[in-house]
């Protein structure tokens, strides 16, 4: 249990400071089928799958590793899925300013598994878009497509 | 028998008051593959698949393991695969008053496989888009991406 | 013989005017990988495949049932595919005059497939599009991507 | 290698003349996954693959068994990829002059396969796109959407 | 590892000026799937994937086995993904000048798979889009549905 | 519910008197994935899957048509799975004599799939195995394994 | 949690009583694919996979839809996967004094999934064999047959 | 039609006296998945699928694409299966004195996809097993091994 | 690189001590598909894929999560692949004195991927068989069909 | 073309006298899918596949990326396939003196894809058995069942 949870004593600013580089490059990156376990604050009981996130770097990109660190700083709390896909845009965007980022995570909950209903294969689907993957459809278009790539 | 048709006997107030929540979350929520079964009021003869539900919420949003229940209760009952459909979004509108909710259903029909056409592979698929879903060709369009990917 | 040509002797207004109904719902509706089997008038060998038919109603919709049984009533003869696929689109468009129709045939023909070229996977694929299926882009690519997606 | 080049022996007159016919109808046309071989003029080497081809009828249709029969008598000759794709879809444009022709071919060579650069999975895609195809971006994707699908 | 860093003595001038022809073909070529191998410089780690690369020609064609070469040629080096990928398409912008070129690179990286994250399944993706690719939205997702398909 | 249980009305030895040859031939005959639908006498729900039919002919052979208008003959009644295995086997035994009859049915049952217990995925597996194919492992295993390979 | 233990409160023998039958069928009768949901009582944290059960009749049945009801009142318990499997093939045993009982459960636990180890894809896999399955090679290699095609 | 029953005016001998080797190789020679067309005597419809030919060498082997060739030369007749697998067979056998022929055809028949019955996915299995395959069980089990597997 | 190597500052004791319980439980247990990385000793660069690991307890069994973290123990140190398999078999034989163990690893090595060789899709697969699992043919073919089924 | 027959130009002893390791290891190694590309001697086309390797060390081993390297020498010539088959097996067996030698090829023949008989996917079979895996069934198939397995 406590390392269920451990994600509330890592620090985000920490393992971001190490791993921010200014470049040249300004296309969308992505990092895609992030394996994803977090525990459901309803329930307590876990949901899983996998979450993609992508953004359009300004100056700054992050090291290619710590994107799944923070996936999973925020993961390792009690969470519900719409908040968890919201807080990991949101520290992307705050750590560097890109011109946009997009978050799409898809998952099974065991509450939804296991208990009454009984809907083995339902899987939920959020998503966040901040700046220009909210204002501009060919971007947030793209995003998907290539992420729906196999 | 008296299970099949067990929804008549379920109230989706009960089943929606626990679990209404407010929240600052606006970006699409889907539920997707959610196992369908339910009864042809023509054949009495079962048909089933699956049922991909969204929405764009407007302050409150639905308990994730809700949307399964609404749509058991609709199909727990003598149907026809149009009404369902309409009949699953039109909850969900009246209950949350998101800016727009999309249900598709895809199905088999039994009537339709076992009977004198003998097509076993035929599936009907019915949508019912309403608010932002049936105006805005965006919200659509990402609304089958999303469903769509895998 | 007698039996691969049956549609000849069968009507479609006997099978349609059993079962149509008048409704509120006008959402498409799509029925699709429906088993299709007919002789080519060339050759007198058979194509076979698979058809998806889609209409946005008015009114009227057909009993589901009723859709795979026009499209053997058509097959059941000498036929060439193009000349198939419009005469399914137009028999519903007559029925129930719907504010579109739409139909797809994607089938391999065994006079390809066993003859001269002797290309196995060569499919054919055609199509007929009425009314909105063939003025408003939107239908037509939300029809392409339901029929598409599995 | 009189086989591999018997392409330059048959005349494609002589197979077109035999099967043009007038028609009614207008949709798009589709023959696709056939399969191809040819000689690349460099190497000596094989390459094989599928070759979609589309076209938008006005007034003539070709017999379907003919469409497989001009990509062979094309690729029976030391070719290069492009060269190919555009002598199809000339070829058709002049036969029955349609409104549209869209050929697409995606190979691969074992002069990549086999020698220095090994890269085995590697294929190289081109296409051609005459009248309506190459002027209207919605024909256009509706043959790439049509032709992906499965 | 001198065979891992072998690009750095290879000269993409030879590779490219034995292979440069003039041609009329204008259409999108691509050569998709592509294998690559590189080497992370910041974890000495490899990461491995494939390549897709397109080019809207302008008078000049580069000989078709060309294009894997220089993938080897700059992934044979201490690499980060981003700039791998834009190296890639300069180089054949600036050989060609065609009026357009595109590369995207899809790999699974060590460092992320077998080090503290512990993430098997993740991929990165990065492209980069140079001329009619960036400016025209149709090229571009003609560019994406080419090489998504199967 | 007539059309279901139209089984009762057809006569097994009508159906084969018409079909039944002399042969030279000894090894075994097999017709695999055979659909099947039938109905569950306890619950009146259906029942659906596949039969495979296999028999080491001694003399004479049936003809390749009737093996499955056998399983139908039987299917449209009222049945349960065991029952319905051990009949198709004792029919094709009784009416050519063979040195052996092997069939096996994999069915899942929408009493399973619909109520209580929930299990969508269930498969109930039956066999009946006569003669030769009871006696002798290698018979018995060699069936098992044409009709598992693809 | 009350749910997830609801295994306590049911009884096997009042669920067994109404459904066993005398019958004359003695070939191995198999339900497989079960969709099983547990509890791991060390780490209090679910396992879920899918459990085979195959049993080869002495006189009495059981009844269809029974099978899965028993493993679910086991697998509602705190459990361990190798006990869990015994459980189910010794009450198929004592109910119904088959000539064997079969029983492989194949599961995926959060524990192993979740914590320090982190490998997702690993599956722990139990049987348990009883009677004729324990002794005689042949049935256990049968049942492993079936089993496993698909 | 000529086409389709050219079988009759081809001679075996002639295709396999060009092509007879001797060697000192006696392991088994298996070619798998050759495709198959042919004409069903009583109905006059195509069946199709795929034929696998194994022989133990003695002395003597069949240039490679002799054997597809000798398929056919049987297939293009008017045919029953089970005769077909017995003529290649018997034809291979008494063309190298082999120490063992084994030939297995696996087809859809036509008349039965699209007559009465209406059962699309059955397929006919038939063998021919000569020589050591007929009596030695591990050579006969070795070669379905090597055809089934992918 | 010092995590790479992490095994050998790991005890092997310490992990099992923890975790040896023991039963009454005979039959194989099995944990399967469990991921690995490892590094060549020759080349230092990883080499990964996965291990299967079966025992036939006797009194004693290993708690479930500590396989995998006996495997990654010995793969976290410069190896050969050989070495590897052994050693996984030989701590869990010392550990608990089963009446078995077997481990299967299958991995691709990146030397052989990225150097001279090129060969991408190679595979090596090593076994090691103790106890019942070396003398004891039934055994060890049960346990590759446990491991292989999917 | 020098490319392609540099096999005659490798020596097998240079390459396999730097890697040959005295170990204590017995159980049976594989290197399985390794890439095949070789040239029919009669047509001079291209042939490509698969190849197997497995073998029973005594004292010796093989370093690992030295098996595709024997593979390919001998590929790399004007070939048949039987022959390519035993020389492959019969180098290792001379160079290590094994307990025993097993080679399989799969390999589609240009020769058969594209000239007269265009059967697209057949395979040719061939294996070589020496020692142990030609005496002993069991080192025969398990060999088997490890290669194909996925």
């Amino acid at each position: 249990m406590s390392y269920l949870t451990s994600g509330y004593r890592q620090s985000v600013e920490k393992v971001l400071n190490e791993a921010l580089f200014a470049v040249e490059y300004d296309e969308m990156v992505i990092v895609k089928d992030i394996e994803l376990y977090s525990l459901c604050e309803h329930h307590l009981l876990p949901f899983f799958g996998k979450c993609h996130v992508g953004y359009l770097p300004r100056n700054k990109v992050i090291g290619l590793s710590k994107i799944p660190r923070i996936v999973d700083i925020f993961a390792r709390r009690l969470q519900v899925q719409e908040r968890l896909t919201q807080q990991i845009a949101e520290t992307i965007r705050d750590a560097i300013k890109p011109r946009g980022v997009a978050v799409i995570i898809e998952a099974k909950h065991l509450c939804m598994m296991m208990r009454g209903v009984q809907k083995r294969n339902a899987n939920m689907v959020t998503s966040a878009m901040l700046g220009k993957f909210r204002d501009d459809q060919r971007s947030r278009s793209e995003f998907l497509n290539l992420v729906g790539s196999q």
